[in-house]
């Protein structure tokens, strides 16, 4: 069912398909690293298997890929962009840029953006300012699969929150994080098997519980961190709202059940309220707050202590936020990256329909 | 075995008891009005009820009631605050008003604080700043009682995260929860029922799941947000852990399991690795991003899309974060303040002890 790719030949070929669709050179590298990186990190859901769902939404006229974006409103830490329909995969990275420039000169820059499109995985715009010694935050809305505690509506996407954190001789802390109990991904991998899901993921349009992974078909919804309200899911909902007042209400775009959707074949929400779906993003220098080399001694004896805590029978270890997806780059730069057939397929595609070359 | 009181009257009895531990009345009516505050919103377990638990921190020398607060580091949008030791209720005002002044001068303020003690309900110190047209961010660490996913350790304490929203003509959206499952507060109310605990609240010490509300006692642990990995326990996790480092790690308190316990008879951990407890205070102008008068109005859509979403089977109306609270506060100071026989009785005995007059 699965085949080995190298990293570069996927990226090689990622990029010329964004060149096809009239990126610019610079665009198309930045989008290609991007989405090969959720890849390399394991999170498949993210990567190439989508590289065919950002093709159609340009074909559909509705992402942009000569954006001139803007920055509609400012002060020395804060910003408002407007990613002029763009690529989220471009228009994320220049967000987290300007965040981090803002970042150098009054100690954090946070950016909320607009009138952007799906963004690839969140961790990726974060450890951009790791590079530089800063704590990346990374936000963005979705469009609406989640229900608020006590709702049968699904008003919320599965907004993550990424937060990343340097380090000195430790490997740093990465965690991302989507604030539903399980991510749509996880939820697509059952419907392809045809497996039950866990309860405690999903409700059916009445708001019962619901192991059925078909069932946001029928009008049911994802659950927020917590799963119920006795075990916390007003917690999650708390935090999918909040991803989306920052991502969406402060920079403008939309919000809500209001978010348009990633596949180009869904229609658009009607009555928007404001540009294509929002971001936000925060750099925080650490010699803001104390030396560097005195943070960075403190966070390892942090990450040390967690690495080394004692497991629980049954575990070998006890990981801190980003490892697994850290160990799995390693390897996958090294071993290459697995892809299903049907997505292999999809990519040959895309190669004749453009007329570049295959990835082999 | 409960009694009612007039917030008045508790105010004023509370903030007496205050100034006999020698705050200045300045600090003493601020440390009243933010014990109290828990009260008025329902959160029974951080207010008066907590008051000899201040006392006794004086008592043993832990809190100073005549700190020195330094800022020992900054930038124009960031600072790390030493409160000397200072009780929370009168540290975190002081480092919120400045946060919210660093957002006056460039759109966002970031105050990290080591060397504090616990600082009651996160809530009331966020809304200050929803009062100056911002949003506000409050995190704090405590004393370990959660074990990260795969651990049978208690690394962290229950963190709580808060972040409160201005709005226009709605009531804003005021979002403060503990990171873990369950609060500590609501294992108390078990424990003194002798009922059982939800499943998912609580791991005994070899890591199984456990319904003993008396099980942190015996080496037990609470779980983190999510309960188990199924259902996310990892992301309640990271969310802990981030409080952590942004309390601890960025200002150079205590971090993991060297973060001081609120009783004062219980020991202070070993070879601890910075001072006091740590708290994490934001500020961000909306008009750094957008004009308040257009994020107001998109607020209120929001807010009013969401208290408007149709409820489940067997619920009344769906909430938006902030709501029982507030609508608990609006009877609270009508109808007053329940106390439990045994937490009155605690109040008559500090009024004995300190001479000064009895709330009635």
């Amino acid at each position: 069912m699965e085949k080995f790719y190298r990293y570069e030949d996927l990226w090689r070929f990622t990029k010329d398909v964004f060149c096809s669709m009239a990126c610019s050179a610079h665009d198309a590298e930045l989008a290609a690293t991007c989405l090969l990186r959720a890849d390399l990190r394991g999170i498949d859901s993210h990567g190439v298997a989508r590289l065919n769902g950002y093709v159609r939404l340009w074909e559909a006229k509705r992402a942009n890929t000569r954006p001139q974006m803007e920055v509609v409103h400012e002060t020395p830490s804060t910003a408002v962009l407007d990613g002029d329909s763009g690529l989220g995969l471009v228009v994320a990275p220049f967000a987290m840029d300007l965040a981090i420039r803002k970042a150098k000169n009054v100690g954090s820059g946070w950016v909320a953006v607009r009138n952007s499109n799906h963004f690839g995985i969140a961790a990726h715009h974060a450890m951009r300012a790791v590079d530089e010694e800063m704590i990346g935050i990374v936000m963005t809305n979705a469009s609406a699969l989640v229900a608020p505690t006590f709702s049968i509506e699904r008003l919320l996407g599965t907004n993550p929150i990424c937060v990343a954190i340097p380090s000195g001789d430790e490997p740093p802390f990465v965690a991302d994080l989507a604030t539903s109990t399980a991510a749509n991904g996880k939820l697509e991998i059952l419907q392809r098997k045809n497996e039950q899901a866990p309860r405690g993921w999903i409700q059916d349009k009445d708001g019962n519980i619901s192991i059925n992974p078909h069932e946001l078909k029928a009008g049911g919804a994802l659950l927020p961190l917590g799963s119920d309200r006795e075990h916390g899911s007003h917690k999650g909902y708390a935090l999918g709202a909040l991803v989306d007042i920052f991502s969406g209400v402060l920079s403008g775009a939309n919000f809500g059940p209001w978010v348009p959707p990633f596949p180009s074949y869904v229609a658009i929400p009607e009555n928007m309220p404001g540009k294509g779906i929002g971001h936000f993003f925060g750099a925080i220098r650490i010699d803001g707050f104390r030396k560097a080399d005195e943070f960075k001694r403190d966070m390892d004896q942090w990450l040390a202590r967690f690495r080394n805590a004692i497991p629980a029978k049954g575990h070998e270890k006890v990981l801190v936020p980003g490892d697994p997806e850290r160990e799995m780059e390693v390897i996958r730069r090294k071993m290459g990256i697995p892809l299903l057939h049907a997505v292999a397929e999809n990519l040959d595609y895309l190669a004749g329909n453009f007329k570049i070359l295959p990835v082999s």
